[in-house]
């Protein structure tokens, strides 16, 4: 791609591809989640024509129809930050090859002709395909393929089409608009100026109020996280404004005709509603469910309400359930969705900040049993996660300092930038949503990559577990007093500490990890936490750890900011040295 | 393999391979289930000399092991009826060799380096492997099995063994005792002789009473059913008086140290407790939990006490659930064992015949709704699924009946031998428990070859409701009263009376079925079941059977026996005309 082109933000985007490869339908939605104008070449010469392409072909031939096209092309390439599908034949000329090459991005789409097939399945307005039965349409259109691939090939990427619009989408936007997010181990700093980390044409300005349901326009780009799991894999979609297209974007995964939003009493009035308007303008019938909100409903109760609730609603196989709220709302709906009728499609819209860097990936489900939290559940994947970070301006401070100890935990077990810029822009991280993004995405991508990786036994998955060792025992001492992420930032002072006499971190290092928890707000809970944690039994609560091994427990330390290392030698001495200092 | 040694069904059976590979603890568990004896060569020897494999190299070199090696051999395969671990040197002498090819079946367990030194750490009775570093023992394995393999290479059977001792031991039974349960298509009619099915030199004699938890000794052979699901596959065993080993092949499985057994008050004393025993004796630490019997108690209450019991009882990651009853308790386990601690391991052992040929496989778990059956459940694999037949002696003879309707279906829609043995040996069923093994293990492995299809897109999983749709309707008109058999039986006679009609099945078929199903005793409901079926809207119900379209009902018709087909053509008026005449 020509460096001049790569830095034409405004630069139209072309999509290629015979019949049935989805140019249309992907490029609509692509346009829509890109805040661009749509348009499509064939219809754009139907209507100047005012008559259809069978009536073109009829009166004029071929001939006639690609003079007509080539004309048009000419016209659309004048214009600028669009998306554009061309028809299937249009980029055969030379002539308009050039054209296109030139204006813009171009991307092909493509797809196997068993399933060109079946897309154009029942479609009267493909001269070429006139009165062909199925098996001679499939043969005609691999010969087609055949003589235009060559051409298809050399467009600037390649896409494969052959699952549902929004997936190609994603493809799309994580291909092209690459972003720090999905690189595993970012090999230069993370960039700090304003706005997001995109190393990209395509980059808006950043920053700025947003409220959910309003435009970012060219602004802002989705930051696509992809989780690989196998045939369970989805893709995670991070971006201002995104609730907004919410309907669009569940039409584009090809969804049942019905969805029920799961949400509570807090989320629905701000967010739930949103989602339900945006899904029944797309045609979407949509249920609103609601339930009471707090850790105390994450319960068997919750479960057996919504499956009745559900139920009666006459939910089916296709019927798919979304989850809009914090992680209770997304473990209470993701278990529902993963038992009833042994399974129904789920979506995850994560509204705290905690949630959308923890919950979104791994597809942890469950509730809370009397005997212990999260001992009922399912792993279960979304079909997909939808994020729109504006939708934290409305979370609790409390809450977002919570969520923030869980960004500091992944820049600290993997990405020692994250960690930078964490410090450097600590305050007024909500009020900016393209920023926000980048942060979210970035954890997502750390956790993703982690989770994807846990079959092997590279024991990486036990570093998400930094802080949480000493920070559970926290939470439960306080009688979950403490939200979960402040009792996670005490955790990992505690692991700081014992890191820097046990596996080498730095003093200065520490000292970084040290001011940057000092910002936290202090919990109040009238002893000091030290004093707390020795009294409540906090040394006991270790040992008795889920993940402890012969009554001791693991912990992870760091020897530097970016390199976790599991330990199992820390004496409940030293443990207790360093709470009584908390 | 010579001919002789087919025949000769007292031959030994040799198991080979390098250290490591698992040949005495195999071997061990082969014996146990086969009813043999057990011998390892090197213990064999070290009995002999009276002092260690180690002690016998100081004092006499590899060549002193070696000859008092040979000696040994020489007399262990006089014996017969035996299994040999033979040691990984002993069959490099051509000499040896000649022996144990002429004396016995010989297998090689072949695993990969890194497998075998995993298996062989901590072993300080290993000559060879003394004072070395773990990657110097892999890179020495690996050296000795490239030197061997050869050899190895030789034996009649290679069985690869990286899982645990009682996967090996299944894949050992289904190669080397092959039986027409594992063959999709049976080229041959099922054969007819007394005792099951087997043309394979080690089956012994058939039939007779025997009791659950009595040895067969080498009379019966397990018949192993394959069902191939990826990283979730597992094995079904069925063998009279399989429960009798319980114990040894739960320890084979290398599950926790930790059982629950999940029954009903009925079966608990006529078997729950003899698995629990039998478990104990194997040192495990076994939880015996039952629940009341009946389909009124496949709900999520029962769940609930379920998941408190065994929370308060401590169970872990790694406790495994144990299912011993009918159909009911299989799904209430099933469910419970998927949804605790995000899923645990879980065996099932069906006792009724309908729970052996149906919920054995497919993975189904669930439980009723006050609005529906199973609207509640999940898809979650056993480990492995243990049938003993002979517990069917003590079922109640309508459970019989219901199980056997089954049983009829899988002949119908796959496999005419099948139909036709029932056809001519129904009644007595249940005494003959090697007759029962050989049709259970048929009926799982034509359920296990449609589940297994699935995916691609043949439809061949709607077959499997042949006789479903009228059955179902029947089932709820009788407000339960019938069994899920009985009703199953009465729709399968509809759908052969629909299929004369519609899809061209023979008079003289129809007839075949007729008769038989004439031999089925007849609920007694009171009015005749045609008037129950229109009084109580059986029609009505089949229009809005779970998998009709469009309001019309999809049946599974036959062409002929063994020969099935989808037909949504059915008019109400013939539907109607049909079942007044039941």
């Amino acid at each position: 791609m020509s460096e001049s082109l790569k830095r034409a933000r405004d630069a139209n985007i072309y999509l290629l591809g015979v019949m049935g490869s989805g140019k249309s339908t992907v490029g609509r939605l692509l346009a829509c989640v890109l805040g661009r104008d749509f348009l499509d070449l064939d219809e754009e010469i139907v209507t100047r024509a005012g008559c259809t392409i069978s009536q073109i072909f009829e009166r004029e031939g071929e001939q006639g129809f690609r003079a007509r096209e080539s004309a048009v092309l000419r016209e659309v390439v004048q214009r600028k930050n669009s998306v554009v599908a061309l028809g299937g034949g249009a980029v055969l000329k030379d002539e308009n090859w050039e054209l296109v090459r030139q204006t813009g991005i171009s991307i092909y789409l493509k797809a196997r002709p068993e399933i060109l097939a079946q897309r154009v399945e029942g479609d009267t307005e493909r001269p070429v395909l006139v009165g062909l039965t199925p098996p001679q349409r499939r043969q005609k259109l691999s010969e087609i393929l055949e003589r235009r691939k060559a051409r298809y090939e050399q467009a600037h990427y390649t896409i494969e089409n052959e699952g549902t619009p929004a997936e190609a989408v994603a493809r799309i936007c994580e291909l092209v608009f690459p972003d720090l997010a999905s690189r595993p181990n970012p090999p230069a700093p993370f960039p700090k100026e304003e706005g997001g980390a995109l190393p990209s044409p395509f980059r808006g300005g950043g920053g700025g109020e947003v409220r959910p349901g309003e435009g970012q326009g060219e602004m802002s780009l989705p930051k696509i996280v992809s989780v690989a799991l196998g045939a369970r894999s989805y893709f995670i979609w991070v971006k201002p404004g995104l609730l907004q297209h919410l309907g669009e974007l569940y039409r584009g995964y090809r969804l049942g005709a019905r969805a029920v939003i799961i949400t509570d009493t807090i989320v629905a009035p701000l967010y739930g509603e949103l989602v339900a308007d945006s899904l029944r303008k797309n045609g979407v019938e949509t249920l609103l469910v609601r339930v009471p909100p707090g850790e105390e409903h994450k319960s068997l109760q919750t479960v057996e309400m919504l499956y009745t609730r559900l139920l009666e609603a006459g939910l089916d196989r296709q019927t798919t359930i979304i989850a809009v709220g914090g992680g209770v709302i997304g473990d209470v709906a993701g278990f529902v969705a993963s038992t009833v009728l042994r399974g129904v499609p789920y979506i995850q819209i994560p509204t705290t900040l905690l949630a959308q860097v923890d919950s979104s990936v791994g597809g942890k489900t469950g509730v809370n049993h009397p005997l212990g939290k999260n001992l009922i559940g399912t792993f279960y994947q979304p079909r997909c996660v939808f994020i729109d970070p504006t939708v934290l301006k409305t979370l609790p401070e409390r809450e977002r300092w919570s969520g923030l100890a869980e960004v500091i935990k992944y820049g600290l077990i993997g990405d020692p930038a994250l960690f930078e810029r964490v410090e450097t822009e600590l305050e007024g991280f909500a009020q900016r949503p393209e920023l926000l993004s980048a942060v979210i995405a970035r954890c997502c991508a750390i956790k993703a990559q982690i989770v994807s990786a846990d079959e092997r036994e590279s024991g990486l998955r036990k570093f998400l577990n930094f802080g949480h060792t000493v920070g559970h025992a926290l939470e439960a001492a306080s009688a979950y007093q403490m939200r979960h992420g402040e009792a996670i930032a005490w955790g990992m002072l505690v692991a700081a500490r014992l890191s820097h006499e046990k596996t080498g971190l730095s003093t200065s290092e520490l000292e970084r990890m040290e001011k940057l928890f000092a910002r936290f707000p202090k919990p109040s809970l009238g002893p000091s936490l030290g004093q707390i944690a020795l009294e409540r039994g906090v040394l006991e609560l270790v040992r008795r750890d889920k993940k402890a091994r012969d009554g001791r427990a693991q912990f992870v330390l760091l020897r530097a900011i970016g390199e976790p290392v599991l330990c199992d030698s820390v004496s409940e001495a030293e443990l207790r040295a360093i709470l009584s200092q908390l």
